[in-house]
């Protein structure tokens, strides 16, 4: 046997693509057993600094029986743009739905590819939305206030056939979170505790 | 007339919460009578790193008749925890959701409040999202993928009447892009172009 077939056999039982993929059957495995692990909460709090600018804090979440804090990037701003009144310190709050659309399909993409043996080497997304602004300025009750449409596009490669690479894209997207709320939508509860001051 | 009032009545007519509102009445203005000018498209692109980590770049839009440039930031990392078997480089895709919410509402706040003549001292917000992962692991089809409720609470601060700013934060809700794709959906179109390599 030559040493790039051992490297070989070695790579499809241990970890692939950066994702451990013995850790992920057993996390499975275990959540299976016990279904109460898989309830999760995550959070952000956020701040308005001026205008339409404003930064938020992911820090903290529950899951898996327990409390978790992030050990990464945390802080994120956005804003408006010029031409929609804003400083432009950071994107528009409706980007960052295509930001999570596409990576929440890769997060899955380097799973799932892990977990079908296939080693990726590239995947690369673009994402477009269409808005008529004449809703968010409130010039009509006819033009709905988000997307029309969102298009997410992918470039995938790796060591498998076409086939395999577009299964495992569709795989992905019928798995992801983020494609579930943007197509199905959820219950949004917003409230608050107003102050004169 | 003291200079107290002087100021007050400088501040009704010009800018306010950091706000151009002179700018702002004059873009509805504009876009009201050339509707083709609200056309707007954003995009993002992503690349896949490692695991379940990618970086998106949040770079270009066009709208208002012409293609823009962001000037501010415009790069941003996701991943998945070390509880979900990523490396925790940087909030989930899930989570950019939660900032999302809670910043195009704030944006709206901001907007709304400098419209109606508030000024505002303090605007903060929390965001929930409840997950049973037990969709995206693949463990039932009965549970689904995305988030089963997101709730935002608002604390808001200004001169005025706590049923004032009540009504601004309502009314940012009922304009906000964010909260209507999240609430109602929309259509996400995911293509893929494969190749082996």
């Amino acid at each position: 046997m030559s040493s790039v077939q051992v490297v070989e056999a070695k790579k499809e039982r241990g970890p692939l693509n950066g994702v451990d993929t013995p850790k992920l059957f057993a996390t499975i495995n275990v959540v299976k057993g016990q279904p109460d692990l898989a309830k999760f909460q995550f959070r952000a709090t956020n701040r308005w600094v001026k205008g339409t600018h404003s930064r938020s804090r992911i820090e903290t979440f529950s899951g898996a029986g327990g409390e978790h804090r992030h050990t990464g990037e945390i802080e994120f701003n956005a804003d408006h743009p010029e031409v929609l009144v804003g400083s432009d310190k950071a994107p528009l709050p409706v980007e960052f739905l295509l930001h999570a659309i596409a990576s929440c399909i890769t997060s899955g993409i380097g799973n799932v590819a892990a977990a079908r043996g296939v080693t990726l080497t590239e995947v690369e997304s673009t994402v477009e939305g269409d808005i008529d602004v004449r809703g968010i300025l409130g010039l009509s009750d006819q033009v709905r206030n988000g997307y029309n449409e969102i298009r997410v596009h992918f470039r995938i490669k790796g060591d498998a056939p076409p086939e395999k690479l577009q299964a495992i894209v569709e795989q992905s997207t019928a798995r992801s979170a983020v494609y579930d709320v943007l197509t199905n939508g959820t219950a949004v509860r917003v409230t608050a505790e107003a102050t004169r001051g």
